[in-house]
């Protein structure tokens, strides 16, 4: 069989990751499925007239849950938009039943295939979508902070006049309020950042916080977040359909701590390949401590 | 100076072109322009945040019409999007004045500048660029039927079991309702349609009505056109600043017709470098005059 | 299993592929397979070298036959270097044996195996790989005159000032003295030869002649030829490993013919999909009846 | 004028170096420029027909020292081979006299030319390429040990399971002999190695060694280097080009050395963008300091 992705839901973030696959020249089928069958079409035939050159030749199709269930990778962009007057715990609610409905739909997944979560709230919904799916724990990746470490990266480059692909930095831990970064780790140019004197001083705290809010920011700003998290999202597909074995931080199941949360892994054709171990300080371990208790309850409360 | 691309205009077209741009590592810097300051930030923000790799590692700035003037490539996709209750000619006029002010603002362009017209009714406002920029012919092309080509290539395609790439094939004229299909000159995989017995007939006019509606079809269906145009501009942005020298069907001006229009261009680093000539039938050669006096009517009552 | 591509004998042509299969990202994984142990793994080091970047990581390994039998392409590029006295019947018979050790100590291939022959006779050693390997028709394929049409793309690219993308042109046939081209299927930019006029007369008698020595020439020159064919190779693999369906001249068994010739084929993950039929003049029939004839002997002669 | 790089020498190195450049799609233009006529003609053949694709279409002409001096960028690969019983000493006087011959030949430069010196010994023909060419000492790079960090990459991937682009490592100083790694400034996917455990542990020496040797293994077993080198010319080639601001060791002028010597560097349009300073050890500078004087001694005994 062809190497083969399946997306499901094609709103903004979905289709956004469409494309860069088919820019990217990452597989050979795509599979859209979505519930709304109008909009869906509409995507299958813009994304279509994407694929016409020699390098960008990828098949987009409309396709069923039990279609996507056979796919190398399938991944899961449903987000449900939040409602007027809902609150945070309802809408994290739905987003969890619908992870619930869809994963349900597609059960059983091919043997060797990747689930790839983006919808938020990551963590739980990867947490729960690895013992909804019955997949082994290293095939269920959430892209947790992922797009975090992207930005702490690009901010640190403007900083200091660099590509953001030669600096080394990674946020990790829960996506969201708790999440944290490792500053003994970052490096600029294969430099440690305690070695280097840029012009301007380094902020860390306003760093920390600014890749918290950049979210937020965005979608105050144009409505919705899709480039880069597509980026990512192709990023990471590459290094699994390749067998890369690239090194990114992504939420997969703790052994430890009982739940999915973002540290570095090694990506390849298995899923997490293997792990890297991350010394970290008594704070920030007491954070992710207090963080899969979070994960775990909310989990818990969603599967009976 | 490096390799620098503007976009006018980042709404969905503008936003997915920039990001085509990105990822297929086209230029060294996007400027992005946009009269809404606020949604121009969160497209920086996005945009920025998928250009992170060795291979993608674009910069991306916000800019005025003035930085934008000392571009290689200004593309101009800034639509007016239709009011209710808008005629269709309101609508164009309201286009065109939208375009007269982008230009005004820019002037002059750089010396070797290429000014590429994305927005509706391209033909006309490829026109009306040529005149205001005051830059030669060869440097103003209008994406035209670039899009209905590649629509054309897919719908063959997929008939005849091929990859798109593998189908060569135009559509010609002013883009819309009068454009056409010079059948003669469609093959598949380098054999002439005329020679080639598919499983099912090829119903010709089926398919040149389905490429025209497809476009509508598409915004109907979600809203909005992105992908599709979005490749369209990335490959002829390449063959420019690559200086390919590869023929698209784009909009430029004919000489003999004295207005833009679609036809076969070699595109190279002074924009429109040849031209192939094409025998048409006289029906086609009848529908292109009609077509210019309609062009040539709307740009004098947009341009005293 | 993640895509794998073995490459039985990395001499010029052998590492030139493996390094366009790197840059092209096209597989996971490259296994080598050379008899001459040192000469091997010096290989294996410099293309290991040039795998550094987040998108060129194929892993490159050296490797058994056996192992060999186990990729999802194999490509035979172990060509016999013609010795000094050797007439050019012991070379190819030479060559011949080295096909037929290979396969055998191959054999068998896995099953959906796909087998690329790019040493010459190539369509001699096409006709004897596909009987010896036991692989389906359609799972066996040579370069035949794929570089040969490459080479009359940029003939023509030339004297008309476009890309060789924009120009659609091959040559057919039995690789050599009595490949031919099929004018009336030439197009440039998607017009038909016969409709341009060029600044210079086309003389295709010279342009056949031309293409046809193309490759002595580069060998008297520079020794071997290497970076053409090595590019042939990637986008071949391409196309099969990411079922493209790209139209490519290219050699393979031809039901009516009892042997392999070079046709046009769709390329795709089952090797050559279908096949699209050319219409061709008298002449050019008869040759390739005599063609075939020819390269029946020299198999027969060959196979017992 | 079109994005122009011009290669003097196309041996092995210089001519794999075209090819890693046609496939990623640096520049429009590719000038060779040899003395071997025959041999020039040879490869810009064979290199011509591997650019027939839409995202590979460089043009590739042979051409004069004078046409090359229009170049962006001047890659200096005309590295004379070793003569039987000619001393090092003598050996490197020949290559020095050679790039003096060319250097003569081609100025003056284009004014914001980048000269790229590829041919050993690298770090001295740098120095004499920056007096020589009176370009100023930010658009004179040596590849130096940029090849080599590389391999210390691979290296240490494989020990660790992970990809080599995962992995932050340099190996920096005078390239050959007195080579070195800062190993306070590795790290695996993000971590420092003082932190990491692997399952083998690390022979710093060892690895230091075989990084040095692993050059000189290829040599004796396959006859010459040519794809790590090529890519690292297309990496570095790249980053200038489309001005990416990418840290990477080269060599270039040391302006407390007074030579060339590699040492992480920003690289942009402008050649030597910025520089990182790097924390060494009393050894290590004077390890610096002791191979500049040798390789000062040595340009002052070629340039008088």
């Amino acid at each position: 069989m062809t190497l083969t992705i399946a997306i499901i839901g094609v709103g903004e973030v979905g289709a956004a990751a469409a494309y860069a696959l088919i820019l990217n020249n990452v597989c050979a089928k795509l599979l859209l499925v979505d519930n709304r069958s109008s909009h869906l079409d509409g995507q299958v035939k813009d994304l279509s007239d994407s694929a016409f050159k020699e390098q960008n030749g990828t098949r987009i199709e409309a396709a069923t849950y039990r279609e996507a269930s056979q796919a190398d990778i399938v991944i899961f962009a449903a987000a449900a938009k939040r409602g007027i007057g809902e609150t945070t715990l309802q809408y994290r609610d739905r987003s969890a039943a619908t992870l619930h409905n869809v994963i349900e739909a597609i059960n059983p997944f091919k043997q060797n295939a990747i689930l790839l979560v983006v919808s938020h709230p990551v963590d739980t919904l990867t947490t729960i979508a690895q013992r909804l799916s019955h997949l082994p724990p290293t095939q269920v990746i959430g892209t947790g902070t992922f797009l975090e470490s992207i930005r702490l990266r690009g901010l640190l480059a403007n900083q200091f006049g660099v590509a953001a692909s030669s600096v080394d930095a990674m946020v990790l831990g829960k996506h969201g309020e708790s999440q944290f970064v490792p500053w003994h780790l970052v490096n600029v140019g294969g430099v440690s950042i305690n070695e280097l004197s840029p012009s301007d001083p380094i902020d860390r705290d306003k760093i920390t916080q600014d890749c918290r809010r950049k979210g937020e920011q965005i979608i105050e700003e144009k409505g919705a977040i899709a480039y880069g998290i597509a980026s990512a999202v192709s990023t990471i597909c590459t290094s699994i359909l390749l067998d890369r074995r690239q090194v990114y931080p992504v939420s997969y199941m703790q052994e430890n701590l009982g739940c999915a949360l973002s540290m570095p892994a090694v990506l390849g054709r298995s899923g997490i390949e293997s792990t890297l171990a991350v010394s970290l300080g008594s704070f920030d371990k007491q954070r992710l401590q207090y963080s899969a208790s979070e994960i775990k309850k909310r989990v818990d409360s969603n599967i009976q």
